[in-house]
């Protein structure tokens, strides 16, 4: 069989974007570009330029990226030329190489929510395309509403289609933007489409997951014969969201017919990547990752059930279509048996500590780390507090020092001036081989401003710790993240903190406890003690 | 056309305990079986009675349904006769009209993970399925990894169907186990299935999640001619989860051809509770519930960009796929600054505050709310406090009270016992009417242990508001998030609170500061003052 190109195209920016309380910063609009691009996608939509501040700045500082760099707009509005239109002038002005404009496919829409007649709308959307192929744009043509507009009237439908597609439109793209068409549907209907005269690889799909079925509807509208797929990182996106090409991608890569009979823009060694760059978008979003995403979830390969459990151990595609691996995911099956031992030994070497392949000690550190996750720790992003946990288990944790107490105030009330303003205050009390000592420190910073208890917290525990205190001068916060999280039956905050010191080296520690102050503490201690461990410093006697 | 009888079987309690971190106790099985009933699933698949105390205690309690109640299990082992296998006795003992047992079908499974000849496991499968119909029960067969199988033997596969079949199976399901299998190969292997002469109404369809398809792929079946569709709530599951009924439900009842071709046990009284049923399950599980989920989430009817907002003020089918009110969900216009003043006025106008189409005071709002996102706020998550900005705005916000100074302390010190324990303290002083009100509470719950600084602060706030006492006193904190984000220049906090009265609203609250202590009370603030408004209480004098 021939392979033929199947296209990606990436709208995480700009219809991802509109998912309830997603605001992506311009650093971070910058970090998933890059991702996307070494992903593989084709084009990458940036957002619409002159709609809004953010998404202007954006385009005048948008990386250079091999993928093709999309803006998006609408088709211009009646009453003026495309070239008089200043909405769409702020899209052209961008400079993108491609331009995606959405337009009217479904005659109920242009009567009423633009109140225009059925052919101004053919007109603007024709006028449109052309003014984007003369200014030398690549043209994609959204086809707004087009499945619900197609059932509503055919004919009208794809004289839209029609109308971009003689303009000049690179590609159409069948937008099903309610989200509420179901996959035999799309098919039939995009079969129709290319039936009209409108050829399979000029055509794109763009689908909304408001049935559940974006991935399928995505995946009937290939197999009947279009050729560009629109969907967002994590199926990020408006409502219910966009077809997910986190889902999609290895689906294509790795499933029949779509393995044999297409080619994309994306590696096997990018494909591996998939899980990372699916959990990057989480991190910039502060979100948890969803456990059951397929390919890239944590639960992806769990196998909980003792009999898909042993016959995994027989042959591990009895229980898993696919090799984890391929996606960058792992299997995870009970920490107890043998697989679990040799991934713990693993990561203790990483950290320089060997242990024998049967140390009976092994277990006790599994079972340990279950117990800890199970009240909501999470060690995958705290490498540090892992090791000091394995160093505690086998006796390689020297004590530094103790805390005996802590107390923080935070006080909101007038100042002198009569507005209402917040202080912080810590006191921390060590013994350091046999030393008390007892310090204090509020939380402001250079300018006089509060910045709360957990930063007076470790102010005054990184102030004055006797003989340690050169070793920590160097060390400084450099993120902190907090999660409300499940521990046992009650709710608890997971704090996740990263340490940075003079010599470049960064690291990560994890308090938990229903006490934010106290998780935070936690997570700073372990991140205290690691780096005394790292420096090899002798604790005080 | 004639409609037909579509079943529906749910596997919540067994399957959806699969999921990795989920078990369910007695009280919660019984709820949710409870749930199921009033729902109006066909089937309710209760567990595997035998393999483990909590389902055997769960099949000697179960409550009386008008759904057939069924147990779970497996087919008889090789070696013994079906009455002689004491694992299949434990099923049958639970007494259940219907048992469903699982059994091979891939030739491959057959012969590695059971170890068994071909012919033994169809002998196997008669012999069980016959005893079953032998001892009066209704008998269903899982035929377990029966796509792959398909693929691999198409032969054996039909032979393992037929075999339970000729014993009498009442149902046959196709179970796609590893869930792999996509949705045109799922809808032409179940009608290959019946070509072979399984009438579709004996036929079942049973999908997993792994590649985003288990919906899809349960259509594709039912497309093709089976009747029985299995799956769980809220797609709880092994792995990425069982179909998800809460998705299917509305699909069957509400979009062709399903909904002019069957008829299933859910009246239109009980799809109205769908939301309910969904965040039931979430509540027993302490998840939080899925914002993007078809039909249910609570963005599911969300429209935040500008374009969609205006358009749905003049038709809600402009950018609804069915109206929400259907399936017990409500219509969400959140703000953000991609919204525009139509989005505005249709958020105020739901809060029962009605502005003219071009009051001046509109643009001010908006560039409010633009200058505190800009600080770190995200108001898409917190309408109530959006709508106190745009009262505040407006000069429709009564001041009930003035927060004159708090106080909050966290020690962390050894009690009598000598073990390190954590205190928290809140001292709240306010101004009602002229008169100075002081509160003090701790953070103890229940069982005498700390839930942290926040807690004691909504504990003395909420303690004695004088005249308003009674209007707060059912109120209750049940959501609280935290993340740390940009304000300014500055990484802030963000905490986000929900809460809930007695008469069942729920609103969600925002609060802003670089000390967290500070952002949650602010959030505090504004859900107590929201509530007062809502309930029309008269401000002190």
């Amino acid at each position: 069989m021939t392979r033929e190109r199947l296209y990606l195209f990436d709208t995480t920016l700009r219809d991802g974007q509109q998912t309830q309380g997603v605001h992506f910063s311009m650093p971070e609009k910058i970090q998933i570009t890059h991702a996307l691009d070494a992903l593989g996608v084709d084009y990458i939509e940036g957002g619409w330029p002159g709609a809004n501040p953010t998404d202007s700045d954006f385009f005048e500082a948008r990386p250079q990226t091999r993928a093709t760099f999309t803006a998006f707009g609408m088709t211009k509005r009646s009453g003026r030329s495309a070239a008089n239109d200043e909405v769409l002038a702020g899209v052209l002005n961008a400079g993108t190489p491609a331009v995606c404009l959405v337009g009217k496919s479904h005659d109920f829409h242009v009567t009423t929510a633009l109140g225009i007649t059925l052919p101004e709308n053919l007109e603007n959307i024709a006028a449109s395309i052309a003014h984007l192929v003369a200014m030398g744009r690549e043209a994609l043509f959204d086809a707004e509403h087009f499945f619900d507009g197609y059932k509503a009237n055919p004919t009208y439908a794809l004289q839209c289609l029609h109308a971009a597609r003689t303009a000049g439109a690179r590609w159409i793209v069948l937008c099903d933007t309610n989200g509420g068409t179901l996959p035999a549907e799309v098919g039939r209907i995009t079969a129709d489409v290319i039936a009209s005269g409108i050829p399979g690889d000029r055509l794109g799909i763009h689908c909304h997951d408001d049935t559940g079925n974006a991935v399928a509807n995505s995946l009937a509208a290939v197999l009947a014969g279009a050729r560009q797929i629109q969907g967002t990182l994590n199926g990020l996106g408006e409502r219910c969201g966009n077809a997910n090409l986190t889902t999609l991608i290895p689906t294509l890569l790795l499933k029949q017919p779509f393995a044999s009979q297409f080619d994309t823009g994306i590696t096997p060694a990018a494909l591996a990547s998939l899980l990372k760059t699916s959990r990057m978008l989480d991190d910039i979003l502060n979100r948890v990752p969803l456990r059951s995403a397929p390919y890239v979830g944590a639960s992806a390969f769990a196998h909980k059930a003792g009999l898909h459990a042993s016959a995994i151990l027989k042959d591990p595609t009895t229980y898993e279509h696919i090799d984890p691996a391929l996606v960058g995911n792992a299997r995870l099956i009970p920490m107890s048996n043998q697989a679990g031992q040799s991934n713990l030994r693993a990561r203790l070497a990483a950290a320089g500590i060997e242990v024998a392949p049967n140390d009976p000690r092994l277990s006790g550190i599994l079972d340990t780390i279950k117990l800890r996750e199970d009240e909501g720790y999470a060690y995958d992003g705290a490498q540090a507090s892992f090791e000091l946990l394995a160093r505690r288990a086998l006796d390689l944790c020297p004590a530094f020092f103790e805390v005996k107490r802590y107390r923080v105030t935070v006080e909101r009330r007038k100042n002198k001036y009569n507005d209402m303003v917040t202080l912080s205050e810590a006191v921390v009390v060590v013994k350091i081989g046999g030393e008390k000592v007892m310090s204090v420190s509020d939380s402001m910073d250079e300018d006089g401003a509060d910045r709360g208890p957990v930063n007076a917290l470790a102010k005054a525990l990184g102030k004055d710790l006797g003989p340690y205190q050169s070793c920590i001068d160097d060390m400084k916060l450099v993120d902190f993240k907090v999660r409300i999280t499940q521990g046992g039956t009650e709710a608890v905050t997971r704090v996740i903190i990263d340490s940075e010191d003079g010599q470049g080296r960064r690291w990560s520690t994890v308090g938990v406890s229903p006490n934010i102050v106290d998780a935070s503490f936690e997570a700073l201690l372990d991140a205290i003690q690691w780096k005394l461990i790292r420096d090899h410093v002798t604790p005080a006697q």
